[in-house]
C-alpha cells in the first residue's frame, strides 16, 4: 500500500542530497511526499548567491524557494517553507507546535529528518531534536487524550555529510537505482550549491555498492541510506 | 516470496524461547526453517533433570533431543545438533568450518543466533562469535572465490533473558499473534525448563504491546523481538 | 538509618509504576517519602478519562490528584504537584529554580528520576533534564557558596515502558516483596490507565527472577529495577 | 607558526586548571592567548570567599576578576569575563550570538572548553553547548554567507575533575614541562579554591607518566590533557 | 555479615595497586581475602629487577611470589599464584577451568579482576575474560547442573592504570582511610615497580576527594575505585 | 624529522586502498615503510582470478605476491607477506609472536591495522586483535623486561570499505594531494579487484572535501582517513 512521505529539513536544500531519491521512489510506487524547509538556509548555506553583489535575503529566499520548489517537483513532491530563519535556527514552543501540526496534518507513515548530532552545522540537531518532540507529540501515548493524534510514523534520519561525525549508522538502504535521473535532475536545480551536486552523485554509487554487499542482489545500481530511529513491526523476518 | 530461515543456537532449547514465534510464522506463510543446536546445554541447562538421582550425560542429551524435536516439530521446523558440548562451548577451526558448512548447505535468507554479550551465560557469546563469523566466510566477499559461497543471509539477534544486560536493543516486532498457540505448544515441550515458560510467555505479551505501541497497529496481540545486523536493502522507506 | 526517598516524575501516575516499590520498602523501614509530579498528564496520559463526552481540563487534573494521592498512600509516600503542564512539559529558567528548591526543601538521601531518552514520551527527557541540573544546583560545588546546599542526594532513574529504548541498564534490583500487596493497591487507584497494571505486574515477577539470578537469592519473589546515576560509597565491597 | 589559542570557560578559575599549562605554552612558542569566562562563578565556586561574613556577589565578583586576571597573567594571556552569571548559567539566542562574535573576533587556531557532560556541575554542559554551536556559527559551512566568517578552529576539551564520568578520553598529552612554573604560580593566585591546587598538581605529574608511556619520551616530567572533537587535517601521520 | 573477597589478576603485583585497600578493609571487617595472580609478571613487569645482570626467569619468580606474598599479608590476605606465564598470558580450555575450579574453591561473595580493555597490557585484557568466563561456569545457570556450583559472586573490575583508556568508569568508591597504612605498607614491598607507589597513593587521594564529592561525607580521605558489572539487590535505594 | 611507516594488513591488497596515499607521502618525506600482509587473500579476496579455468591456490598467490609488490614499489615501500592463510585467517600463539618480531624488527613509528569490527570480512576483525596485542607485547610495559622492546609505536586503523559499520570514526585526514598520481598507480595494479578502483578514486575526492571542511585549507584535494587509537603527545595545541 502507498506510503505517505513527509520530510522536514532544516535549511531548503537538505532534502534534495539525503532523501531526493527515497521520495521520488515512494511517488513512484504510488505514494504521496511533502518536503517541509524550517528555514530557506538563506544566511548560512546558499555560497554561490552571496557572491554576488548587493544579495538581499529576501531575494536569496526567493531564489532558495524557487529552486527548492523545482527540485521537488522533480521528485514529485510538495515543498513548503516556514521561515523560522537559519544560523541559528531557534526554536520555541511555539514552533515546536507548529511542527507537531504541521506533522498531524499531513499523518505521514515515513517522516525523515537530520541526526542528533552534527559538528559541521549548528541547525541540524536542533532540527533533530525538534522533530523528534514534535513527532512524539503529534503521536500521543496510544491513548485517548486532550488532543488529536495520528497513526506514529516510522522515523527514519537520512544520510548527513559526515556520516561518521555524526552518530549515523546506516541501518536500511532504499534502492532508488529506477528514479536516479530524477534525483539528478532535482540536484542539478540547486544553482546555489553546485559543488555538492559530485558529491552525492558518488554517494549514490557507492551506496548502491553497499546495498549490493548486503543483500547480494546486483540490480542495484544506486542507494540512499538512511537510519531508522524505532522498531519496524513485520509480519515476518 | 517465502523466506529460508536457520536459527542457530548454543543450547537446544535456546530457539524455543527466543524465536519459536518467528520461526512458525515463517513456516506458516510458506518458508521453510531449520534449528541448528551446537550443543544440547546436558551439563548446564537441564535443570529439572540433573534433580533426578543417577542421571548421566548421554540420558540428558537423548532426553534433550527428544523435547527439541518436538518443539521445533509444533514450529514446522527441523531440528539437529551437532553436539559440541556445553559449559563450556568450546570453538576450535574445524567447529568454525563445520559451522560454516552448516550455513553454506541451507543457505538461509534468515540466519538467527545469540547477542554478543551475555554476563550471565558462559556459551553464548561464544556461540555468536562463531556464527557471526561462520556466516561471513560462508557469504565471502561478495566476489568469486576459491569456495562455494551463498547469497548473504540477513543476520538477527534474538532476545536474550536479560536484554539491557546483553547489548541488545530490539529493532525489529515480529506479530506472532497468528501462531501464538505453536510457541506456547513448542515450550510446554522443554519439561527441563518449566520456569521459563510463564516468563516467556509474558514477554510475548508485552512485546505485542510495545509492537502496538511502534506501529499504532492495534490487532497485534504477541510479539517476539530482534535486533538486526547489517542494513536491510528495501523499496521504499 | 532510615532514608529519605523523594521521587519527581513528569506526570502524576508515573511514580507508581515505575518506583512504588521502592518508596513503599523505604517508608517500611523507617524512611520518608516524598513524590513531586510536574504535572497531571492531564493532556496526554489521561487515556480512559478522555473517552467520556464533556471532560475538561480541570476535571481531569482533579481525578488525577485524587488517584495520584490514593496511591501515595498507599506506600506511605506525599503526593504535590507542581502543576507545569504536559505534552509539552516546559521548563523556563523560573520552573528549573522552583524545582531545585523542592529538592533542596526536602533534602532527599535519594532521588529518583526519569530516564534521559525516550522515543515514546516527549515529557520524560525534559523530566530528567531539568530534575538532573536542579539536583546539581540544589547540591552545590561540594564548597561554601551564595545559596544554600544540601548534602548530595544518589540520584537513580526509575524503570521505563520500554528500557532497552531508552538508555536505560539495570543497574540495582531492590527486593519489593514484602510490599508487593502495597505497589498493587497503589497501581488499582490508577483508573485512568488500567492497561498498565499488568504490564507492570509482569514486570515485577521478571525483575524478581532478574533479582534472584544476580544474587542468588531464591526468596526475592518481586523486583524492581533502577539505574544508578553517580558513583556509590560504600565501607566495603 | 605561532597560535591563537582562544578558552571559554563557564567560570573564571576553569581555566587555570585545566589549561593553564597549554596556554603558557602556545604563548611560549610564540602564539596568542585570550582567555573568556561566561561568569566568574561567584556564587557556586567561590569557597572560601563566602566564609567571609557579610561577603557580597559584587566583592566576590571583584576578588575572582583580580585572581582570574594575575593568573592569566602568568601564563601571558589576556582575561575577559562575560559576566552572564552562575549556578544556573543561562544562555538564550542574544547570548549565543554574543560568544559567536567573541569567536569570530579572536579567530582562534585552538578553541578550548568544557566537556559535554559533569554530572558534579550545572554550568559546565551549558558552557560546553553553547561554545560548541558559538563555533559551528562563527566557522560558517565553508561557503560563503551572509555573515563574516572565520576559518574553522580546533576544538579541544579540557580535562574535567572526574573525567571518567564526564564522558572524557584523552586524544592529547601536551608537554607542559618547561611552563611548569607558570602554571603553578597561575593556580596559587586561586586562593579561593586552595584545595585544587595540589590536586591538579599531582594530576600534572600522572598526565606527564601518561604523555611518556604514550610515547616513551623520557623528558616529559609534566602534562595537561585534551580531548579532540573533530578530525585533524596532517601533512604525514 | 562478612565477605569472603577473591582477587584474581594478570600479575602478582597487580591487585596491591588497584584493590590493596578493598582487601584490607574487607579483612579488618572480618571477612576472608585470596588473591590470586594468573603469572608473576615475570618477563614483562618486573622492571627493576631486569636491571641486574644475569637475571633469570626463575629468580624473578621467586622475588616476585616473596614481594606478593608480603604484601599479601599486611592486608591479611593469602597469596597463590597458578604460574601461566606473561607477555604473553595465554589461556586455553584447561586453564579456563582451572580459574573456574579456584573460583568455585573460595566461593568468593565478592570477585574483582581487570578490566576487558587496556591498550598498554597485552595480558590485563585476557585476565579479563578468562575470569568473566570462569565466573560463569562456576556460578552455573541459576539451575541444578551436571556440575558443582556456587553463589553467584559480584564482579567487581578494579581500577586499571589509565582509566579513560581502558572503559573504566568508577560506580563504586570504597572508603580505606582507616586501612591506608597497610595498603602503603604492602605497596612498599614492591620493590621493582617503585615508581608506582607514589603514583598510587596520590590516586588514593584522589579518590578520596570524588568519594567526598559523591557522598558529602567529610570523613573520607582516601579511596579507591572500582566498577560493578552486574547488578546489585539490595533492600532499599 | 622523518618516519618508519609499517602497515599490517589481513591481505595483501588492503594496504592500497585504505592506506597507499599515507605511505607515499611518509616517503616524500623522508621516511621508510614496509607493508606486511598476513596472508595474500588467495582464498576470498582475488575476485577475478577466479574466474579463471584451471585457477589454483598457488597461482593466485604468486599473481598477488607480483601486484603487491609492484603496487608498494609505485608506493616507495617493500613488501612481505606472512602467508598466513585466508577465509579464515586463523592466529596462534607462534603467529602471534612472529606478529611481534616483525613489529620489533621495523622498530615502526606508525603502525597502521585494520579496525576492530567489520561484518562483511571474517579475517580483518582478526588481523586486528592480533597486531594489536603483538603491538603491546613489542612494546612492553614501559620498564626493563625479559625480551627486547621498543618505543611504543603510534597505532592507526585505516579506512574500511563500509566505516560506519565498521566502529570507524575518522580522527584523522592526511594530505595525500601531492601523492595522488602515485595511489592511482598502485591501485591500477590491483588486477583482481578493479571494481575497487574507482570507489576508492571517489574516497580520496571525498575525504579531501572532509578535510577542506575541517581546515579550512583550500589546497587539499585528496584525503585519506584514519583513527588514531592511542593518545597522541604534542609540543602544544
Amino acid at each position: 500500500m502507498p506510503k505517505r512521505v513527509q520530510v522536514i529539513g532544516a535549511h531548503s536544500a537538505d532534502f534534495v542530497w539525503r532523501a531526493g531519491g527515497a521520495v521520488a521512489k515512494a511517488v513512484a510506487l504510488g505514494g504521496v511526499a511533502e518536503v517541509i524547509a524550517l528555514s530557506y538556509g538563506e544566511r548560512g548555506e546558499s555560497g554561490e548567491l552571496w557572491k554576488q553583489e548587493g544579495q538581499t535575503l529576501e531575494n536569496v529566499k526567493r531564489l532558495r524557494h524557487a529552486e527548492a520548489s523545482a527540485a521537488a517537483g522533480h521528485l514529485g513532491a510538495s515543498f513548503r517553507c516556514l521561515d523560522f530563519g537559519d544560523y541559528p535556527l531557534q526554536i520555541d514552543g511555539e514552533r515546536l507546535l507548529a511542527i507537531a501540526d504541521v506533522i498531524r496534518e499531513f499523518a505521514p507513515d515515513v517522516l525523515i529528518t537530520h541526526t542528533s548530532v552534527d559538528p559541521f552545522n549548528p541547525d541540524h540537531p536542533v532540527a533533530f531534536g525538534a522533530v523528534d518532540r514534535a513527532r512524539s507529540l503529534a503521536a500521543g501515548a496510544g491513548v485517548p487524550s486532550a488532543f488529536g493524534t495520528i497513526k506514529p510514523p516510522q522515523l527514519f534520519l537520512f544520510e548527513p555529510h559526515q556520516p561518521e561525525l555524526c552518530a549515523f549508522t546506516p541501518t536500511v538502504h532504499v534502492d532508488i537505482t529506477s528514479v536516479w535521473d530524477q534525483k539528478v535532475a532535482a540536484m542539478a536545480e540547486m544553482q546555489a550549491q553546485q559543488y555538492l551536486q559530485t558529491y552525492y552523485a558518488q554517494r549514490g554509487e557507492q551506496r548502491g555498492n553497499h546495498a549490493r554487499r548486503a543483500s547480494g542482489r546486483s540490480e542495484v545500481r544506486y542507494g540512499e541510506s538512511f537510519m531508522r530511529v524505532l522498531p519496524q513491526v513485520v509480519e515476518e523476518l
